[in-house]
């Protein structure tokens, strides 16, 4: 039984952008819908993958100490600022703006990720562990209906993933072992990063989070603790 | 409408201890029945009502910096371990005492907690605001099935109400105003430091959450925005 392989975990903390949400057809619709409704037409698909291609760097501005602590709808906000204009959408509303931002507070899960996680609630603690800010995870789950107990955020580590602060976070608030703690994840270079700090991984493969520019992550690479079809499939894994 | 005369609320967020969960008639409960198993006779309720008096001094060590940042849970059992043999309770083992003081993580809610906190997450952003730690918090809303949004807890801040930062860190992670978050509390003087701090407040008086050493809290002493007999009261004040 693989559930009498994973003895001791308590918690499961969820990456949540590609891994729990579908940002990019989430980010696609809100943005076309936003065109549709102010009769502006742009090319929305480029546009919401090129915020997202901002995402990485955005953070590393924090992680390289180039700017200071800085949360992410703050930098999704300056990315957005860079990039209307040079999909030629111009003089936009502060509100316009401000909504547009706020698509990410407003993502949509996967198919199979409320069943799952509704499941793994019963028998344990399950929480985000994500770079996105705690309004933004919390506003994301009202939206989404994701049953979580807890927010864990980089937010309150100051800490962007994959820091080792962010991930020791986890146990150290939850006053229990690292190894007592599973991360759940789309993305190899997230779970090699827990791993490192001594929690459990287990992979769950998105291969169209990035729609037709998916490029890795089409599995897992490294020798996970469990490694799942869906979170479905996760929960019959962890005995939920 | 009360409704309308609160129209900026988005979250509510409430004190624990007396306030949500019936610590006393628990911890009570708690000890006789480790009495019983272990055969073990004592005075379990003046023992429940001194560790609960221990708890305001013990805050106090932190606040006055005379030790560094320690969790309420570590508090906690520094008291047991300075009472236990007050009461003539000795030689117990290190289990026996985690098992002892995680009793605060199995306190039982009032009888309208979970209704009432129910309908008001429909339409708010439910969270804790507590002295108690996360962890406890969380494994507390586990075992009493509080539907919780977010466990806010002065572990975050790294500072215990009445802290200004305590009650700040609310409106913080959620980036809204603080006028925007209700604080709601069983106790006169939290309310009246959160609203110092800019929060509103929402007073439900626990009238024997001290069993009869109960001394005040018996009413709202102050001008509070709302004044509710239960928390299934308080959503329908709320319009939830």
């Amino acid at each position: 039984m693989t559930e009498t392989q994973i003895p001791a975990v308590e918690a499961l903390v969820f990456d949540v952008f590609g891994t729990v949400v579908d940002w990019r057809a989430s980010i696609i619709r809100e943005l076309e819908a936003f065109g549709r409704a102010r009769r502006i037409s742009a090319d929305w698909t480029a546009l919401a993958d090129a915020w997202r291609a901002g995402y990485q760097p955005a953070m590393d501005r924090v992680r390289k100490g180039e700017i200071g602590w800085t949360v992410i709808d703050d930098l999704h906000r300056e990315t957005l600022e860079v990039l209307l204009p040079r999909f030629g959408v111009e003089a936009l509303s502060d509100a316009d703006k401000d909504h547009l931002n706020k698509a990410w507070h407003r993502l949509d899960p996967w198919p199979d990720a409320v069943a799952g996680l509704t499941r793994l609630k019963r028998r344990y603690v399950i929480g985000t562990l994500s770079n996105g800010n705690v309004a933004l995870l919390l506003n994301m789950a009202k939206h989404a209906g994701l049953p979580w107990d807890m927010i864990f955020s980089a937010e309150l580590a100051r800490a962007y993933k994959p820091a080792p602060a962010s991930y020791r976070s986890v146990p150290a608030l939850l006053r229990i072992e690292a190894a007592q703690v599973m991360l759940v994840a789309a993305h190899n270079n997230d779970l090699v990063a827990a791993a490192r700090e001594g929690l459990r991984t287990g992979f769950v493969a998105r291969p169209t989070e990035y729609g037709p520019h998916q490029t890795h992550d089409f599995k897992a690479e490294h020798d996970f603790d469990v490694v799942a079809r869906d979170f479905v499939h996760l929960a019959e894994i962890m005995g939920a």
